[in-house]
C-alpha cells in the first residue's frame, strides 16, 4: 500500500498496468456472428485464389493461335461448340478454330488459352450451328484471371488479432471458415461508487446526481471488444464495497470501480485495496484529468479504480483499460491510434501535467483538424458526446495557439498503435 | 422494364435511389442496449447541469465577505460546523466566520459563495472544537460550478439521428433515460444467386467457388445500422428465383440480390422485376465497379440487384444501400463521409467511367493519404480486407500520379456527409 501520493508520468503509469496485459482465450462462433470480433488465428487461404484459370468477362474462350490472322478486312471465324456458365466445366474439348461461349467467372474449358470479350465477336448462325468471327488477333492468357494470381494456398492473408470487418468476413466465407476463431471478449465488472448517485429512472433530488459513469463505461467497454458486467451502485460504507468487490473479483477479467479513490473523507477504494492485498501500482498521475487514478493487482488480476468525476473516468478507460482489453484480442496495436493535426482554436491554458483535452478531429483540404469540444472543465458531462479523441498536450507547456500542430489520439479506429 | 442498358452517372443513380428513402420507425430500449443505436429523437437536458451549484474541489464552503482580511501575515480563522459529502446537503447555516468542510460534488451550503480547496486552508482542534485558517482572501464565486453552467434545462445537447457513441449514453444516463427511443434497425433481405455457389462448409469443386458475398453483404449491413436476414442461396432458374423473391419481400424493408444483373444468359434478375411488377430505376451505371448494379422499387420498396462480383458488390451497398438505411435512421448525413487525401501510388489505369478504388486511408504527419490496396482487378477479394475507404477517381480522367490530391469515401465512420 502506498501511502504517500507521488505522480509519476503517464507512459509509466501505462507501462505498470500493460506488465500485467496478457493475451486471452479463444472461442468458436459460427461465420454469421463473426462481424465485429477479433481474430484468434491467422486468416489462410485453403485454396489458391482464382482457384482455376478463369474469365474475367462474359465472351468466348479460344486457342490463341487460331486468330493470329484475324485482321480488321479478315475476319476468322469460330465455331461455338459449347455454352457454360459460371459453376460449369465444359464437356467438349475444343479443336482448331472452335470456340467456347464463357460467362463471367467460368473456368476456362481445356485447350484454350484466351477470352473474347462479347462486344469484339460478331455472332451468327448458319445450317444449324453457332459461329463467332473476330477481327483481330489475340495472346495467350489474354483476358485470363490465372489460377493463383491473387492468393497461393497457404498464404496468410489477414493476421491474428485483426478486427473482422466486412471484407474480413468476405474473406473467411471464401477459404471455408464455416466456423472462426475469435477472442473471447474479457469480462469487465463495474462498480459505481458514491452515495450521490441516483439511479437513472429515479427523479432528481437536492444534492444528488444520476449515475452516468458506470453507463458510459459499459459502451466504451463495448467500443473496445470487451463484455461490460454491471454489478451495481455501491453505497459508501467501507465494509459493504469490500464484501461486495470480493465476491466480483473471481466473475471477472478485470475489474473497474468509478469514484473513491480522490483523498475525500467517504474514497474508500485505497483501504479497500489494501484489505485485498492487491498492490497498488499507482495511485497519481501526472495528468489532467484523472491524476487520482489507483491501479492496483491481486494475482494478476488488474483492478482499476476510475476517477468518479466523468470526464476523467473516460480519459482512464482509455488510457489503463483499452490497452489490456486489447492485448486480450490478440491486438498487436493495443493503444488508441495516434496521430498529429492542427489545432483550430487557442488553448491558453498552461499544462502544469499532461493534460487529455476532449476534442473534434476532422479533415479540411486533406489535413487533419482538431478542435476542443466545450469548455475544457473536467465535470461537464455534455462534451463527451462529441469528442472522438483527446487531444495530448504535454506537461510542462504553456498553452497552445491556433495552428499549432498538437497530438491527437483517437477513439473511434479500430485499427490502434503499437506504442 | 428499361430495354437498352444506357449507362447514367452515379451522382444521378444514387439520386433515383435516394427518391424512395425515408425515415424509419421508433423503438424503445434500455439505456443498457443504447449504445450503437440512432437516436429517434433530440437528447434535451430534463435539468440543469450542473443542478445546483457545487463543489469542484475537496475544501472548505465559506462566506467570501469574511475572508476579505486575510493575509499571509494575518491568518482569518473560520470555525468548521459541519462535513458534507458529495449527496448531502448541509443542515446548519453559516454564521460568520464559520466554515463548512466539503466535498467534491457537494451542493454549496446556503449563506456559503465561495469554496477554499483544501490544501490552501490550516485545519486544526482546539476546545474540542475544528477550525481552520486561510491567509488570502477569496471572492464571491471562488471555486464554485454553478448551476446551469453546462447545460439548461430543454437544451437539445444532442440531436436525432445521431450514433450513441459512450459520450452520448453518459448523457442519457445524466437526464434520466431509463429507456431510449432509437430508430428500429431496417430489416435487410439477401439472396446470393448463382449455381457456381458453393455454402462455406462445402469442399471446393472444379468450376464452383464459396459464397462470399452474402456474409459481406450481412457484415455491411450490420456496419450501417441495419439487421441483415439471409435467406440463402438461389438456383440459376428464374421461377424458384422469382417465387421466393416474391415470398420474402413482405418480410423486410429492403431486398438485396447479389449476382443475376450481368447480361450473361443466366442473369435472370431483369426478368424477375418485371415479372414483380417493379419499376426498375436504373440498370446501368457509368462506374467501375459495378456498371450493371441494377435497382428498382415495388410500391416504394426498394430492390437492390447488386453484381456478383465481390468488389462491385461491395461498393454497390455502399453507394446505394447505405444511405437509405442512414436515412431509416433518422440521419441527416446518411451518405459516406467524404475528405480529400494524397495519393501515394501511381495509378495509371484511365477512367472512362468513375473508378471506385478499394484503398487504405491514413494520417502522415497530419495529412490525410490514400493508397490503393492490392490490385484493382475487380475479381479480387483478398484487397476489400484492408480497405477502408474508397478512392473515387472521376469518369473522363487519365490517370494518377502519386503526390496528386484524390477524393475519398471514408468507410469506418459513423459521421457520413450530407452529399
Amino acid at each position: 500500500m502506498v501511502e504517500k501520493r507521488n505522480p509519476i508520468p503517464v507512459t509509466e503509469a501505462i507501462e505498470r498496468v500493460m506488465k500485467y496485459a496478457r493475451e486471452g482465450e479463444v472461442e468458436t462462433v459460427r461465420l454469421e456472428e463473426a462481424y465485429g470480433r477479433y481474430l484468434a488465428e491467422d486468416l489462410r487461404a485453403d485454396h489458391d485464389v482464382p482457384p482455376f484459370d478463369r474469365s474475367p468477362y462474359d465472351g468466348f474462350a479460344i486457342r490463341a493461335a487460331d486468330s493470329a490472322q484475324a485482321k480488321l478486312d479478315h475476319p476468322v471465324e469460330f465455331e461455338v461448340i459449347e455454352t457454360i456458365g459460371a459453376g460449369q466445366v465444359a464437356a467438349k474439348t475444343v479443336q482448331p478454330f472452335q470456340a467456347v461461349r464463357i460467362m463471367t467467372g467460368a473456368q476456362i474449358p481445356d485447350g484454350c488459352d484466351a477470352v473474347v470479350m462479347l462486344e469484339l465477336a460478331k455472332q451468327y448462325e448458319r445450317d444449324g450451328k453457332t459461329y463467332m468471327s473476330i477481327k483481330r488477333p489475340f495472346q495467350p492468357g489474354d483476358n485470363i484471371s490465372f489460377q493463383g494470381e491473387d492468393a497461393k494456398k497457404g498464404d496468410v492473408l489477414v493476421p491474428k488479432g485483426t478486427f473482422i470487418n466486412p471484407g474480413v468476413q468476405a474473406l473467411l466465407a471464401t477459404f471455408g471458415y464455416a466456423e472462426v476463431k475469435v477472442a473471447r471478449k474479457p469480462r469487465i465488472g463495474i462498480f459505481a461508487t458514491g452515495s450521490e448517485l441516483l439511479d437513472v429512472a429515479e427523479p432528481l433530488i437536492p444534492g444528488k446526481i444520476r449515475n452516468s459513469n458506470a453507463y458510459m463505461i459499459q459502451a466504451q467497454a463495448i467500443r473496445s471488444g470487451a463484455e461490460p458486467v454491471y454489478f451495481g451502485k455501491l453505497a459508501d460504507d467501507i465494509d459493504i464495497c469490500f464484501a461486495a468487490i470480493q465476491k466480483a473479483l473471481p466473475q471477472v477479467d478485470f475489474l473497474i470501480t468509478t469514484g473513491g479513490v480522490s483523498v475525500g473523507d467517504y474514497d474508500y477504494l485505497p483501504a479497500i485495496y489494501e484489505r485485498l492485498g492487491a498492490e497498488v501500482l499507482f495511485n497519481k498521475v501526472a495528468m489532467r484529468p484523472g491524476s487520482v487514478t489507483t491501479v492496483a493487482q491481486l494475482d494478476g488480476k488488474l483492478l482499476f479504480g476510475l476517477s468518479g468525476n466523468p470526464s476523467a473516468c473516460y480519459v482512464g478507460y482509455e488510457l489503463f483499460v483499452r490497452p489490456v482489453v486489447r492485448t486480450r484480442l490478440f491486438s498487436p496495436k493495443p493503444y488508441l491510434r495516434k496521430a498529429t493535426a492542427t489545432l483550430m482554436a487557442d488553448f491558453p491554458k498552461p499544462n502544469p501535467f499532461t493534460r487529455f483535452v476532449r476534442s473534434y478531429v476532422t479533415v479540411e483540404n486533406g489535413q487533419l483538424t482538431a478542435a476542443p469540444v466545450g469548455m475544457d472543465k473536467s465535470n461537464i458531462v455534455t462534451s463527451l458526446a462529441k469528442a472522438n479523441a483527446l487531444m495530448v498536450l504535454p506537461g510542462g507547456t504553456r498553452g497552445f495557439a491556433k495552428g499549432d500542430t498538437v497530438d491527437v489520439w483517437l477513439l473511434e479506429d479500430e485499427e490502434g498503435s503499437d506504442i
